[in-house]
């Protein structure tokens, strides 16, 4: 696949289609010279492709780090599919805000077997979404930078913490769908958080669609449902009535899907803006007194 | 929100619970005491928080980048709900096998209006995934770094390719769907893989989810629909009958939400290792012959 064979100036002429002059004049910085931008960016970018050595001011390479650098540290699951599409969703609002205000955003997906193991260099702050507690544990006592806290709990007042507001979702549910009706969502990777998710209504009335089968599923044909997600809401929709489903959605426009199911709106692109003014307040040395924020 | 008072010795011991000379132990990194390592953390973590100076040793922040980083470059946009999850999906793939050899993978979302602006400093390796034309142009010309293009066609053979294989792909549906059938799809950024896309099938029957209103979803009830996305499926349901309806799916269990609904496998995983084998060849600087792989 590979031709490690080295390249010569000859080479790099014949692949830009110009003169083997010309590319001896780019590469050694030559002044005075008539060579067009266009033709020099070619010379260069062929040159470095072919691993020939180019002028130090041309490369990236080296160029000095002088931005912020936040590490999304998050964990997909396979049997999690609609909170998988969450979790991404709000890692590009992440990025997206802090690309803006010129930070960098690296992702650190966390293998959900192994956990954490060693912690990555020239972070300054991390933002560490729904993570198992010993994995967080493991993976916070190695650093000594900001870390927020998103869509988990961890009952300690050193790291700030965002997270749904289920009980006003619950409260808004209720309105919609009155006292009695089930919950199917994606379990959290999270156990205080799944235990708060499960918290909500009454025992047995709670269901995680990843220990879910096709017979709990036929269990709420005619029941009203509240569901997390639109993935999910069109797997119930196999068998409950749309008029007695109720999504959690942070979709844009969720009728696409369908015009009969109703939704309540899940705003994480609030979970995304208190995100980034924690870290920038962090940055700038202020200490938030508030450490736990509820988003609906 | 932010209290700006400046921290004392006092304030830290506080917060950690631990006395005032346990913290100047600490913060002075006095050798011969006997503070566990759970305490060292706590008072490091609380002084660093409350804006502390922290021994240079204990610091993440100045640490030295030793890893390559990798620029993940893409454009979201609001009328394709359905590529944007395929987008999303894949960067974690990416991600996910980035991190597991020790590479920084950093998101780097374009602006759908604005387009490129300035360069990112500090990257060593570009995978631009379905960027505009002119979006892409602007980017690569400062760059001298390699660039991976992927789901996206540049007519230039600097920068590796690597897209769908929908002629494949169209011709297994073909033995699935017979001759006559409509494509549903969403719009890609990148103007030729979009040209592309359209060209697979006589005119008229491709068809840009972008562009379709409730009249021309009706007009596919009784026809046989290539529908490119699991979520566009469920729109294009509520018209066309599940028999009919065969998706191109990148999950790992289509079914799940629709058991009547054929699909055909779309292998992402395979363009993510693709895409990290030509980024490692690339700074091994293995001058690979092969630019553009097709992928099914």
């Amino acid at each position: 696949m590979a031709n490690e064979k080295k390249a010569t100036v000859r080479d790099i002429a014949a692949k830009a289609g110009v003169s083997v002059a010309t590319v001896s004049y780019v590469l050694n910085d030559k002044k005075g010279t008539k060579i067009s931008d266009a033709t020099r960016k070619k010379v260069l970018q062929v040159a470095n492709l072919l691993n020939y050595s180019i002028p130090e001011k041309y490369k990236n390479l080296d160029a000095k780090k002088n931005a912020y650098t936040i590490g999304v540290m998050y964990q997909l699951m396979a049997d999690t599919p609609s909170r998988n599409m969450e979790i991404m969703t709000l890692i590009n609002l992440l990025a997206e805000r802090f690309f803006r205000i010129g930070f960098n955003c690296q992702l650190i997906p966390l293998d959900s077997e192994a956990g954490y193991q060693k912690p990555v260099q020239g972070l300054d702050g991390i933002i560490a979404i729904d993570l198992k507690e010993d994995v967080f544990k493991q993976m916070s006592g190695q650093y000594y930078i900001p870390i927020l806290c998103l869509d988990m709990m961890i009952n300690d007042f050193l790291f700030y913490q965002i997270h749904t507001d289920m009980d006003s979702i619950v409260a808004k549910a209720k309105e919609l769908l009155g006292d009695d009706f089930y919950l199917v969502t994606d379990r959290y990777r999270n156990e205080k958080y799944n235990e708060y998710l499960m918290s909500v209504l009454p025992k047995g009335k709670s269901l995680l669609f990843s220990d879910m089968n096709k017979k709990s599923f036929e269990k709420l044909a005619g029941k009203k449902v509240l569901v997390y997600g639109m993935q999910l809401g069109m797997i119930v929709k196999q068998n409950a009535k749309c008029k007695d489903i109720l999504v959690i959605s942070n979709e844009e426009n969720p009728a696409l899907y369908s015009s009969e199911i109703k939704s309540i709106h899940h705003d994480i692109e609030k979970k995304a803006n208190l995100a980034m003014n924690i870290m920038m307040n962090a940055f700038e040395r202020k200490f938030d007194v508030k450490h736990e924020y509820k988003v609906f």
